[in-house]
């Protein structure tokens, strides 16, 4: 019983690689009513990068475990547990801090994955198609054979978005910056493809019919948003969930007075926050359904172990990658 | 029966004072579900001013007749209505070109007014207190005790707003750019007044004793509309309905990512457009009991006769005017 396992620490905020520790801790004991996984997959994502550096808006109690993603196998049961069982693949719950080897977390906030799901895979589940999932249903009512229009369609919430999208018989304008993404996107079922400019909305009017557009779903802020807001018909929403430019929205005051556009945002964090177990599992059963038949797959450029904490983190914050920074345990 | 009315006309868009003439009609004749009213007030509105120059989203069939507001008596009725009488003070419907001295109107889209309010005062409820009306039920639902925020405190929908909010139990804070209106607003019944600035935050916290703010009207944009949206609660809604600085709104994403606020728009041309008559009419009635009592009055600086068009609309279109100009006939 003197069995260890790594976790990853910080106990201020900075550069991660600066900051970021791999210490050894006991081997988890399970309360009643808690299971112990042993991890097998925890993402490096850009929120984590943010919590550690101190920018994100939710900071947690120093010393901290970084990760908000994570799946792993159930290994051990507290005594009170009753519907899983050892082995079962499942999803840590939303801001564990999954970065280690193991741990005992309150059975009932565990989501099984079903087993013919790599629980890589599982894990990447639990940030981008989750938000896709529901900003394609809390905020308007799209019947099947209606228009939605994304930028940063290339990013893994907006690959989730349009082949969800796609499920759900709703058609989609992706909007991307680099050209070379056009046939990689229509390759994995886009319809519409288009480059960010100032052309946009003649484009969209053309490949749309002039169809009109009820919903956008914006990660990048900025000029783009702005121009996707063009897009849209009246009384449409405007969904903000990222900052890829890192630039405000500017909204001409016609566009909310004259033309009832709704800006609104979603956050995952909070969904988790908000959601009962049975939405949280409802929206995660649909999802599985989708990944059994091989979609919502994340692309992984490396995995690395939690001894290489520091490297793995590094090659996170590189912008020029073309895929995810794993830790595989 | 050779009786003529005289009507205010533009053949082409451009500076008002050189468009706008007056031409004589011959005096009304009622179809059969029509009523003939012969107006007493009809206010020069800036929406009226931006119609006239060609900027307002809505462009009239040319030759067209301005006014959005008026009010009269009916003199004359068709033969199929039944449930108007002589002598009654009816609200003119909405985009109507109120600036003449007669017109025949669909009986059914006439709003009664009690006898007890003057036509001037009637004619004026329909843009200011319906919108700040609708912008206080229409978007969160507020209880007795919670408070809204709004700029613009002392235009016309703002005095409404705040005159509203207090019959329906809201507490308001009430922004304003120039501090001799402090005392004045707080003469007509407001809790709090604060000038606009770097500082309001803090004091809207200070007044309010940190309690949440779910609702803000916005009819400034600019940097205003960001300080108000500062002080707002977690998933708070703003409501843009003016743009008195002419300048956009700047959107930090995180205040629609993190904080969730959502940012939409009122229009009250769009409202009259969709409302039925039965919601027409039982949002007038509450306006007209609030009328009864002296409540919703809007100041009215200068009346002018119709022969006096050119004079009135440039009197109408200066900034510093302590109320409205209105048509008297």
């Amino acid at each position: 019983m003197s069995k260890t396992i790594r976790v990853a620490l910080y106990e201020r905020h900075g550069n991660p690689a600066e900051v970021l520790r791999v210490v050894e801790q006991p081997w988890p004991v399970p309360a009643a009513d808690e299971a112990v996984v042993q991890m097998r997959a925890a993402p490096l994502n850009p929120a984590d990068v943010n919590a550690i550096e101190g920018t994100y808006p939710m900071r947690p109690v120093l010393p901290a475990t970084p990760g908000m993603e994570g799946a792993g196998i159930v290994v051990e049961l507290g005594q009170a547990v009753g519907h899983l069982r050892l082995g079962d693949v499942v999803i840590l719950p939303h801001n564990f801090g999954t970065w280690r080897e193991a741990c005992a977390v309150k059975a009932e906030q565990l989501v099984v994955a079903p087993a013919e799901i790599e629980p890589v895979q599982a894990a990447m589940l639990k940030i981008n198609p989750i938000t896709a999932w529901r900003m394609l249903h809390d905020f308007v009512s799209l019947d099947r054979g209606d228009w939605f229009i994304q930028n940063a369609a290339n990013s893994a919430a907006g690959r989730a978005a349009l082949q969800i999208g796609r499920e759900l018989g709703y058609r989609s304008v992706n909007v991307v910056r680099r050209p070379e993404l056009i046939d990689e996107l229509k390759a994995e079922g886009a319809e519409v493809v288009l480059l960010d400019g100032e052309q946009l909305r003649e484009e969209v009017a053309e490949q749309t019919e002039r169809a009109p557009i009820r919903l956008a779903l914006n990660a990048v802020g900025g000029e783009s948003a702005l121009r996707i807001a063009k897009t849209l018909a009246a009384d449409a929403t405007i969904v903000t969930y990222g900052a890829m430019s890192l630039q405000p929205l500017t909204i001409p005051n016609g566009m909310l007075i004259f033309k009832n556009l709704n800006f609104t945002g979603f956050w995952v964090n909070k969904w988790y926050e908000q959601a009962t177990a049975e939405e949280r599992t409802r929206t995660f059963e649909s999802l599985f359904e989708m990944a059994r038949r091989g979609l919502l797959r994340a692309k992984v450029e490396k995995t690395y172990s939690l001894g290489e904490a520091t490297e793995a983190v590094r090659h996170a914050m590189q912008n020029k990658r073309r895929g995810k920074i794993v830790f595989a345990m």
